[in-house]
Order: structure tokens, then sequence, then C-alpha cells
């Protein structure tokens, strides 16, 4: 079957109050100035639409060549701007609906392409892609508009609702169940063995990891991230969550809605995560602990104990950021530190001998 | 070539007695409930087994809906308890076993896939199951009863001894050498060059890896996990060892044997390692030094100089794990011994100040 | 198509004066000697090369089996040595050289593999190798002379210059522009979605990644390294750097030329990165921040801020290589000082007491 492409095409051309009336924002400058494209702010060209999100980059906007700057309603600008200025309540929020239309306007892949794979005892829904090389097993269901990149391996018994995209080289092992509206960046892996091993005198004897994986709604793994099988039960994802290239989610592991994991974490198995937690690159957290709500953990963070909702820790091991922060300033200064103790030490001994003679 | 499945089917549902018989164990309770599913304690439903291994699930135990528990023959209860229990040696290990059996009795693909590539100067073993889109290269040997899933790269001269597990996407570069009963999760790479470079003025001048990587019997590799050819000679896994996913084993590397790596471990070049060490998620070792047997390292340690067999080490830099405790204790106090330094300087200088002028 | 095999034969046994002709250094010892095959200096065989450029390795020079001993120009044995040296300015240069020639001896494969997926969209060079169930989108560009292992992906419009080689399960994400002599090891991604949302209320709402990753001439991406797409503009990796196994390169960063990163480095959003710089494994880099030229991070450092030319880092947070070593040994003394304060302290509270007295 031949694969085709389905173009929306859009007008690419837009005026400043154009922009201005679809994101419910004001003009402050010329209102005719047209883009036909996106540019970062510190590389602006003429004709092109960019944002001030970052305080850290508002020098940037003083000399941008940018047509027009999409910025914050409250934003005060220091010196003259050439640019025309689109004022809307959230300028990040703003630019990520912009986009959102470009992307939205681009070709679609849809059909079967002839040398996929696909068992006579899977179901595939409506307008789906499913690329060359791509290997869909027994009993699998596809759910309708999914898009699975060339080889894509989905093995036996795997259930994927609507609307999700599968990129290459992405492996969802036997059982696995995932929702709508997900994305899995090229090389995830979902559903592999977690590491469970029983001593047996010099030797490990291997646990089979009988249970399966559970994605939620409107998740995103990146590229090269791996979700272990439970042992027993399911290794759970909830909805909303979006976890970055290279992390590693243990068996067992239940991970809330909407939280986000930056790059490399890795968390240990049975550990439980809540809602709108924060994890920057890198992180480690121990096994069988709970981590409540509302938790950020800064870069590099070693977490061994449980954590409760609305906390913020930093350090390997970690504790209260600001404390953590505290520390490690005087951690600095350890060597004079330890110099200053001994010479205290030399002095008192000295008083204390000349006190004592008298 | 038409892939069949062989079912061991086994009876599923066992009464206390049986599983106590079969486990060597005795029963505590009712020898006439039955089970059919496995349950984690925390969930556990009427007509399924769990078991308490781990002393912090002790809780559990007192509301399980299990009807089946495993225990420790010196379990003792502290409280009154509705499920069975069956008291073995070893609940761990014995729930293992049980595992294991339902396991085996799960189905086995065999046959060879028509949209596998295989060379004609290949060697294929008996009752092997090839999926679609496998590649077995020019010289490769696969032994008896592997199962090599779809998208799995065999270079060419591979070697591949028998029941070995080889799960999608995973690469085995040319030459390499792998045992008996290996198992490769999704994405693992056996035989990427090891990266040397040699500075040419400004640049850097590739040095080929012109080594393989040996792989004893018995190994697991996790997924995504990368495993580096050796520059010459092999880099070398030894039997019984297993790698969590996302780890990093350098070129030239010697890995001991029954040696367990949890996720995102990274081993630098020519590093060697003994005999049943275990390392935490995320260690990190320096290249060209010497790891002893039965050699702990915490998470996240980081260890830069060779160390001797039977150590405990925490920490980056590591160093002995019950003293990196207690200087962890006391990093947190760091700002008020700082406070305290400077106070006591004051009041020694003034206290000396008033002595001298008596 | 059929796959040949092009093999440049050359006679592979040398005496220690043609190698020191070819490389351009003396012989010091039995210039008859001959070697046909490498080895490592503690596992030397008769009849072998082997080089000594790290002094730590010195020792065994003394006892190696090995023929022949590559040494630096100025290396001045402590004992008799029964191998025979040749000296050279740089060993470890050398031996690049050598293995250089036997790597380029070695065959190289050639041709179109019939099971490979070429949309007729796309344009290939001349001399390339495509293996089986590569696939190569619509717009696609491969230059001459490339190596595309079976199991790649390459997207939509992208481009890729001329000498490269691209490993089994590669996956190249639509758009993405690569210039000449790359190599690219298994499982790595280039053009993955950057890690960009916006906060909706309680959910997060996708940024559109529109923009792509540009990688120059000479670079060397590791085993299941990832590089993502930028949000608009591109992810710049300039000439020369080399990246190992497991690396995370954010959206919107940009690495300089000539600079190395060892495994499992990370380094965060729209951070931009000097030429000639080095990181040790497990590094990682906060976003937007700005590291200049011949900057060195040992392993496992954390840098959360801008780092000028030719500074030396560890830890985390990182801080000056030599005040982070000093303080890190004075770190495994802190309870000691704890109680020394405390002593120090109570021994002043009773002088200050006795004084008042009098």
């Amino acid at each position: 079957m031949v694969i085709t492409h389905i173009k929306k095409e859009i007008e690419m051309e837009f005026s400043a109050q154009q922009i201005a009336d679809f994101l419910k924002g004001s003009v402050d400058g010329n209102p005719d100035v047209k883009v036909h494209d996106f540019s970062k702010i510190e590389e602006g060209k003429p004709g092109t639409l960019t944002f001030l999100a970052n305080p850290k980059y508002e020098h940037h906007i003083y000399k941008t060549k940018a047509s027009l700057v999409l910025v914050n309603t409250d934003f005060k600008p220091s010196e003259p701007i050439t640019a025309t200025l689109v004022r809307v309540e959230n300028a990040y929020a703003s630019l990520a609906m912009l986009l959102k239309l470009v992307d939205q306007s681009k070709e679609r892949k849809i059909g079967i392409n002839e040398l996929a794979f696909i068992s006579e005892k899977a179901t595939v829904g409506e307008d789906v892609y499913i690329g060359a090389f791509a290997f869909i097993g027994e009993g699998a269901r596809i759910g309708n508009n999914c898009q699975i990149y060339p080889h894509v391996y989905i093995g036996d018994n795997v259930t994927i609702g609507d609307n999700c995209i599968i990129y290459p080289q992405v492996t969802i092992y036997h059982d696995c169940k995932v929702g709508d509206t997900c994305i899995f960046h090229a090389g995830s892996v979902i559903g592999s063995d977690g590491f469970g091993f029983a001593p047996m005198g010099e030797r490990y004897d291997k646990i089979p990891q009988l249970g399966n994986v559970m994605i939620e709604n409107d998740v995103e793994l990146g590229a090269n991230t791996t979700v272990d099988r439970a042992v027993m039960g399911s290794t759970i994802i909830h909805q909303g969550t979006k976890l970055d290239n290279l992390v590693q989610i243990a068996h067992n592991v239940e991970v809330g809605e909407n939280t986000v994991m930056a790059a490399q974490v890795g968390i240990a198995g049975s550990t439980k995560i809540g809602n709108h937690c924060m994890f920057g690159g890198q992180v480690g957290l121990a096994g069988h602990i709970q981590i409540g709500n509302n938790v950020n953990l800064g870069g590099q963070a070693g977490v061994g104990h449980s954590v409760k909702d609305g906390q913020s820790l930093w350090g390997s091991p970690a504790f209260d950021v600001r404390k953590f922060k505290r520390s490690t300033i005087v951690f600095g200064k350890l060597p004079e530190m330890y110099r200053e103790i001994n010479q205290l030490r030399r002095e008192l001994d000295k008083i204390k001998k000349e006190f004592n003679k008298e």
C-alpha cells in the first residue's frame, strides 16, 4: 500500500495585528509589520517573530533584527526598541500556541507500508501510519490516528490508544498498555525485565518479571529512555508526565501525574513518586521510597529517603535546597576552617598553660 | 517459514499445602486455601499468593487480602493475620522458584521468520527463533535454542552460544563472542568502538579499535546498556554478571564473575573489577584502576583510585561508607560550624587581649 | 543488488627496522625481530608489538613477552628489557598510525542491499554501502562512500556528507544536516524533540520543536547518545568534536570544535560550549550557560554557572579543581573537626569563667 501525505497548507505570513488578535494581546509599534518565520532573539532576522520570556535574555531585545517580539504584558523596556512588540499574558505559552499552529500545518504521513510486518492477529485502527520494517505482534491493538515509524517493535498483546506517535527503533515488550496521545522518542524501551535476582550461593538466580508497564494518556518519553516491567503487577506512569532522554524507570515504580524529569534521571525499584514533581538532570532515587506531590529535586541530587509534599532538595545525599546551598558555600572554605581550628587550639593551649602558671 | 509457538500448559491453581510441599516449607493456617495468581502484598486480592521478605513491608501483612503469603521461617507476627502463611527458609528465593515455574510454562516462539536476513555464510543452531527484520551477518554462529527478536543486528563473525535471548534493536558488532544463556535487553549495544583519540595538534585522530568484546555464560545486559570493544585484545564480562539498564562499559574493561551493577553506572577504560561486587545506580569509575572482589559502592559514588577486596565506599570522591555517612551529617552543620569558629576566634582574641593587659 | 567486499590486503609481517622507518623512529635492540599482530603490554606474546605511553604501566615492560615495544624517545628503562624497543616522538600517536594502517587494510562493504528501503525521492552518492532494512526517507541525500548499516533510519530531507559511517539502529530525524567523515555508533539518536513544555494550569503543553540538528565534519557520536533538535534554529555540534556513549545534548545547545565528552555527560538546553574542552564521565551542565574554550571538568562535576576559558573545575556544584581537592580532603575530617570545635568551646567557656572569677 502506498504511503500518502496529508498536507494542510496554511497561509504563512501574518501581520502583527493578526497575531495580536489571535493571541488576545495588544500591539506596541507598527501593527502592519509582517512575519513569515520564527527566530531566536539573539539571531533574529527581518520578517521573523521572536519572543522574550527569560529576563536573562532581555539585553538582546534592544539589538534584535526580528520584526516582531512577543513579550509579557508587564515588560518595561529600559532602552528604545526597533521591533514591534505584541504584549500577551504569557509570552512563552503564546509562542507555544503559534509553534503548534505551524506544526499542525505540516504534512502527516498516513498509510501502511508494505514492508511492515503486522501479525494477522493484530488490530490496527483507522488513519494510521505504519512505516517500513515496523513489527506489530500477535494480539496487539493499535488505536486510530497513530503514527508508528520504521523499525518500531510492538510486542504481542500490547495495546496502544489513539493519536500516539512512536518514533523509530522504539521497543514495547509484550503485554504493556499505552493510553492516548502519547509520544515515545526513538530508541526508548518499554517493558524490559526489571533488575531482579535472588542470590543462590555464589550465583544470582533470575526472578522472572511477569508484570507489565502501564502508561496513561499524554505521556512523553525521551530518546533512549527505559521503563522496566514489574515483577508482578505494573510499573505505572500516570497521565501528563514527561520524561526526557536517557531516563531509567525501574520495575514496580509508580510516577504520578504531570511530573517532569530531565535527562538521565534514574529511579530505583518500587519507588512511588507524586504529581507535579520536577527533577533536574541526573537525579538518582533509591528504591522503596515515597516522594510526595510538588517535590523539586536539583540536578544530580541523590535521594535515599521518602520526601514529603512540596519539599525542594539538592545534594547527594539530598536535603533542603537552601541549607544545601549554604553548606556548599562553606565547603569551599574547609581548608581555611581546618587551619583556623588548629590555630585556635594552639592559642588556647598556650593561654591555658600561661593561665595555669599564674 | 512459519513461526510456531511451543506452549507447555501447566495447571495454574494450587493449594497452600501443594506449594509448601513444592518449596519444602510448612503451612501456618488453612492448608486447603487455593491460589491462581501472584500479587504485591499491598494490593493482594483473594485467590492470590504474595510474599514478605523486606521487613519494611511487614505492616501490609496484617491487612493484605491475598490468600497466601510466603514468609521466612523466623517471621513472628506482632498482630493477627487473616492469610495463610507458608513458611520457607528464604521467602524471596522461594518466590523466584514459583515465578520461574510460571514463566517456563509460557509459550516460546520457535522458527525463522521469512523476513529475517541471514547470511548464507552464517550458521544457525536448532530450535531457534529468529524474528522478522533480524540481521545475521557473514560467518556469524548462533547456538541452539536461541531467541533472536526482530530488528536485532548480529555482525559478521559474531558467535553466540546456546539458549540466549536477544531482544529487539540489540546491536552486536563484528567479531564479538557471547557465551550460553545470556540475555541482552532491547537497545543494548555490544562492540561499539572504544573512545580512543590521539591529539594531533588542534584535532583528534581516531585510534582504530581492533579488539572485540567477550561475554561469558549467564550474563544479563539491561536495555540500552553499552559495552565497547577493546582497542586490542578484549573487553571482558565474566560469567554470571548482571548489568542493569543504561550502563556504560568502556574499552578494555574486565568485569569479574557474579558482579551486579544498577542502572546508569559508568566504567571508564581499562579498569578491572573483581567478583561479587555490587554497584548502586549512577556510580562512576575512573579508568585504569583495579577494584577487588566483594566491593560495594553506594549510589552515585565516584571512584578514582583502586579499591581492595571487601571494601564498601560511598561519596564522590568515594571513601569508606561509614566515614562518608558521618561526614555527610556534619556537612549539613557547616554554616553553624563556620559561625562558631568565628565566634571562638573573637572570644579568644578578647581573652588574649585582656589577659595580656593584666 | 549484491553486496560486494573490497579487500585491500597488505603484508602483515614487519621487522622492527621497517616499523621504525615507517614511524621515523629508531631501533633499540634487534632490528630484525618480526611482528605480525598487536598485544597489550601486560599480555604480550612473542611476535607481537605493544606500546608504553602511560608511565603507570612501566613495570610491565620489564616482563612483557611482546617482541617489540613502542616507547617515547625520552624513556629511560630502570631495569633490563628483553624486547626490542622502537623509540618514537609520541608512542601513543605512533600506535594510532599503525592501527590505522591495519584498519584501512580491512575489507569494506559496498553496495545496496535489496532489502533496504530507499525513497524514490532520495539521492544516494557513489560507492556507498546500504544494509538490509535500512530506511532512507524522501528528499534525503547521502554522500559518496558512506556506510549505512542495517536498521538505520534516515528521515525525510536529512542530508549526510561524504565518507560517513552510520552503525545499526541509529535514528536521524527529518531535516537534520550531517557533514563529512562523521561516525555515529549504534543506537544514537539525532534530532529527537527537545524537552520543551509550557505549564497550562495543571497540565503541560508541548512546545513543538521546529528546528533541527547540524553536525559538522569529523564528529563521532557514541552508542545510544542522544542529540535533540532545536525548538527553532539548530542544535549545533562543530567539527572534530567527539562524544562518548550515552551522552545527552539538549535542544539549542552548541558544542564547539574538537571538544571531547566522556560517557553519560548531560548538557541542558541552550548552553554553549567552547572549543577544545574535555569533560569527564557523568558531568552535568545546567541550561542557558556559557562554557569557554579549553575548559576541563572532572568526572561527575555539576556546573550551574558560566565558566571562562581555560578553567579546570570539579565537584557538584563545581569549582576550581585544586580547591575542590583540598576541600575534599578536609571533608573526610569533618566529624573530628566538629568534636574539636565543641571541645574548644567547652575549654574556652571554662577559661572565661575562671578568668572572670579572678
